[in-house]
């Protein structure tokens, strides 16, 4: 076994960590904190155990397991870039391909090259799987933001149509938790957590 | 589909958020804070997705995945129980089979079995999986210290004996990562950030 391969490898295990300090705008520990980006990671992907049977089609699972524990790590070099920013989603892309450069880069070749596709894949949301890995990157934001009361949601004015249009994508991984969200939604505006 | 599988499903992942509030004694962010047992989980699920060829025997990587995706969300209810601190650990099996009870029995009853046996292997560290999902469990922690110039360590007045006597099973997961294990000790020694 090559020395320099488990380097390369623990490197970017190590330079991963920094995850952990990206702060998304979703709430946790009942509402009292940002959530970082590595903590949403392990929260989609765990949901991606228990939720598959719900696919619009039969996925691969345990791809969609790995595709999520990957799916931000190019926010270890571009941040988190708040989905309803219009300005900041201008140079997202450019952003995160520098990003997906760097840091796959810093894997063995074939490894790096790997997980660099299963976020690019991710990322065109073509394939059933990455369709239904997106729903559920999506669905968990919305169920954080429905649990702190909206206040995400409307600490920024983001009303319900835009959460609906933003949202949409789930039905194409699954039209069983895209009805959920949507009923999340009329919660919401029932609630006062969101306004219409 | 029955209604109440995805409501059972959906609040199982509401109360699990609470993962992201529980502290280890590990530090992240430059050493600045406590990782928490959420981001922990992402962490060495992904060393899974990057590491499976050095186990000692050949083991089913997906399942590694999964079950360190959930190895410790017993801590929901239980806590985290520092390795080294023998009074704690002395009621911690009681402790955790009653989360085990409470938490995987929000689930679907079979989905629920399914997680809990998961769990168990983990815990029983017989099988190949399970020994290799404990070799970077304990890794992880291992490199997270050192990183953090041995402070977890030093704070609690843990010397180098001790760290290689908790850390030893790694060698059954992984002869390979046991010997950069023992290297980093040897490291951590050399640079003053463990005391023999």
């Amino acid at each position: 076994m090559n020395e320099e391969r488990l380097e390369r490898q623990l490197a970017f295990i190590m330079e991963i960590d920094r995850l952990k300090s990206v702060l998304r705008q979703t709430l946790t520990d009942g509402g009292r904190r940002q959530e970082n980006t590595a903590e949403h990671s392990w929260h989609v992907a765990t949901m991606a155990v228990l939720l598959a049977e719900h696919a619009e089609v039969p996925v691969d699972a345990g791809r969609v397991i790995r595709m999520l524990l990957v799916h931000d790590i190019v926010e270890v070099d571009a941040g988190d870039t708040f989905c309803y920013d219009a300005a900041a989603n201008l140079d997202k892309a450019a952003r995160e391909q520098a990003a997906a450069e760097r840091l796959f880069g810093l894997l063995p070749p074939e490894q790096g090259c790997e997980l660099r596709e299963l976020w690019e894949e991710f990322e065109a949301y073509r394939t059933p799987d990455a369709r239904f890995a997106n729903a559920l990157d999506r669905l968990q934001a919305m169920m954080l933001n429905y649990h702190a009361q909206g206040r995400p949601w409307r600490q920024h004015g983001i009303t319900s149509d835009r959460v609906l249009a933003r949202n949409e994508p789930i039905g194409l991984g699954s039209a069983r938790l895209w009805e959920h969200a949507r009923k999340l939604v009329d919660d919401a505006l029932a609630n006062g957590y969101l306004d219409s």
